[in-house]
């Protein structure tokens, strides 16, 4: 089979537009850490931020589908086939489980929304299409980021010729007082339509944002007038100590669009997410959700509603807690990260290369600061003279680049390999820094 | 459970141009047309585009799952439970069942492409986004639209800001000197990039493209270098004679960009559609299609790999063809097609009324011309005292709004409630032509 060649039309200004966006380079950073694992398959990565697979739960959670389906049947007094045939019908556009989420929610979060504000999404990244699709003038609008920040957001900003204005955060993440000066600094251009961030465990920093900020930054957005994008895929998983409140319960006055995932709770083939959009559209009384179902229904109709009755039969069973699905992931994900900083501390401790690290409280990435630069040709040489995969964080960076740090995925590897990794890596570290790297 | 009130941030601009994209009245005609029949349960509804419950095969389907990890344990030399595993990571962008796609297209649609020019996709309406964000400069490309149109193609235009230009279509669907002139017309202003219809069964006019007019349009398109796309949801279900070529098997050239859709097939709770782009790019040698993976990407991330396995275990299990599946299904459709027409021509047939209407080869709907305007009020009229409910034309109009006709269709209503639901149809008609139907 061969592609058509003569005369086919020009496939060339979108595309042209998509490097200007990312540049060559970059093009395609999304889909090579999804695939490098594939790419590599002899390395030991430290690059994707993928939950592990031996915790996966499918045909268990698959299963909770007849759960939710005998209770379908049992509230609205029809035959489970019935039921069945209706997951099979297209479905509600704003999704069919918003009270189970609004009530997990509440018992996870300590998040008190109705759950006519819940769109249920395929995955957190339709949740951001539909906030940058829906609420954004790109005419005028501008988006913040905390500066490194996740590629999804920034990636899909710019294919909507969103601007996007990074904020650098420190090492305990966004600081209010940045972000009000970039806010007043972005307002001559524009407006300042939305903040976005991953206050809890940041990818890809690792870094979780003190109360007393969460509580300020709130302050700032709210008298600024700049909705706060709060997305917590991994707020469940904390390591050493009780959680901080999210934004979202803190929010008493709708500054909060929050999006949430069971990608790391459940597992991430269920492309399960969700927006909550709990704030009041002009005098309509219905809240935002609903005026952006529009939205989800010119992306994907709706969420598949076998998936969300997989989700649903789950949260049923477990009384509305996803906390002992999550435990022993908790568990396991601890294990790793604790097994990161001992390897972390062996390799590079107390030597003279210069060589720091942060210690994440929870989730699944840390910052790792190097003495020099880390190239893309870095990336090659890692992966195939050492068998060690990791992620420049240069990739994550809006503004100034951070040359010298990479991001460092504990969530993938088992505790032994990791130990094993880290030696790797402090080989590298090792040959360049002496100049022997440089040869390869 | 209140919604935030105080000080909320003003959630006003993006909503004020949805309302300027589609008037008030038309912003929730999606959501309508998907959730009308649970708003009056009491009605008999021809105003859902909807395949028929009764014919769904949900827990069949959704247990080729099996099949294809067995056949995927058995060629990777895996454990079923390892690919388990693996359907519920983070997975390819653009889809796991490329080659069962590629192999049902050459066996049922005689659509000869490589796999890797296909794009899995949640619905038809994700691969539609995927083209418009992807292909198209909203600063001055423009999308033609054959007219009336699939709301979701328009809708989606005007919410991504591209200008879109109407090429109304007459009795036999758009005629090739008409998309000729209004593309000379339209390139006045910018660049034509697209041209979007569904040939075969169209909704909303139920009419088939003749082969002439495909050949004819095909050559217009590729003069103009105006990329074709071909949404085909419907191809499967011909009721009289054998299919027509699709645009996209008549393709030499590449300039048709092919939607395809298991919705009507199988289901459409699974929302798997894709798109098929095998343009080869600039002097790339890979096809459109992975370059529009970043695309994806940025929308969902990838499609539910269990939801592709389904499909790919039905595909395995019927060695490519989905035409033992389809063919009870189109019967069960043919026959609701005749009782309309049969139902139709006893109601209106011969009479003084001036009712007329076409009789579509195949597909969900037809087009019944009134001998008087279809007013919004009418809906609520026809539904709240006559107990039908039907879609008015001018919903699906970009141009002039048709406003004497409605669409009528007959995929979700069983033969005798055809019958039932014309004749409420034919007394409504009756009335408002006599002024009896003006008093309500």
């Amino acid at each position: 089979m061969t592609l058509p060649s003569a005369a086919a039309p020009a496939i060339t200004s979108r595309e042209v537009v998509l490097k200007e966006c990312f540049g060559d380079e970059l093009l395609d950073v999304m889909n090579f850490l999804n695939e490098v694992v594939m790419r590599f398959p002899e390395a030991i990565s430290f690059a994707p931020g993928r939950p592990l697979e031996s915790m996966f739960k499918v045909q268990q959670h698959l299963s909770a589908i007849e759960t939710y389906v005998q209770a379908c049947s049992a509230r609205k007094g029809c035959s489970p086939e019935a039921i069945w045939r209706e997951f099979g019908q297209y479905s509600l556009t704003n999704g069919i489980i918003s009270d189970l989420i609004a009530n997990h929610l509440e018992r996870d979060e300590s998040i008190h929304v109705p759950p006519s504000a819940i769109i249920t999404t395929v995955g957190a990244q339709e949740a951001m299409a539909i906030v940058l699709t829906g609420l954004f003038d790109q005419a005028r609008d501008i988006l913040l980021v905390s500066d490194p920040t996740y590629i999804g957001i920034t990636g899909l900003a710019r294919l909507m010729n969103i601007r996007v204005v990074p904020v650098p955060a420190d090492a305990h993440g966004l600081e209010p007082n940045a972000v009000e000066r970039a806010i007043v600094h972005a307002s001559r251009d524009g407006r300042v339509r939305a903040l976005y961030d991953i206050p809890d465990f940041n990818n890809p920093l690792g870094t979780s944002l003190p109360l007393d900020r969460r509580i300020a930054l709130l302050d700032v957005c709210r008298r600024h007038d700049v909705l706060m994008i709060e997305d917590n895929p991994y707020g469940m998983f904390a390591y050493d100590h009780a959680r901080m409140p999210t934004l979202k319960a803190l929010d008493e006055r709708g500054t909060v669009l929050y999006i949430g995932s069971f990608s790391k709770t459940l597992f991430p083939g269920l492309r399960m997410g969700y927006l909550v959009a709990d704030q009041r559209v002009g005098s309509s009384a219905g809240p935002l959700a609903r005026a952006l179902s529009s939205v989800k229904s010119l992306l994907t109709v709706n969420t598949p509603p076998l998936l969300q009755a997989a989700v649903g039969g789950e949260l049923l069973r477990e009384g509305g807690s996803l906390e002992a699905i999550v435990a022993p992931k908790r568990a396991q994900y601890k294990k790793q990260r604790d097994a990161m900083l001992v390897a972390l501390a062996r390799t590079f401790g107390g030597g003279p290369q210069g060589v720091t690290w942060n210690a994440p409280a929870g989730g699944f990435f840390l910052t790792l600061t190097l003495p020099f630069a880390f190239e893309t040709a870095d990336l090659q040489i890692c992966a195939g003279k050492y068998g060690v995969i990791v992620s420049p964080m240069r990739f994550f960076c809006v503004g100034p680049p951070r040359t010298n740090q990479i991001r460092l995925s504990f969530s993938y590897v088992d505790p032994q390999r990791i130990a094993e990794g880290i030696e790797r890596l402090g080989a590298f570290v090792r040959d360049r820094v002496s100049g022997a790297g440089n040869r390869h």
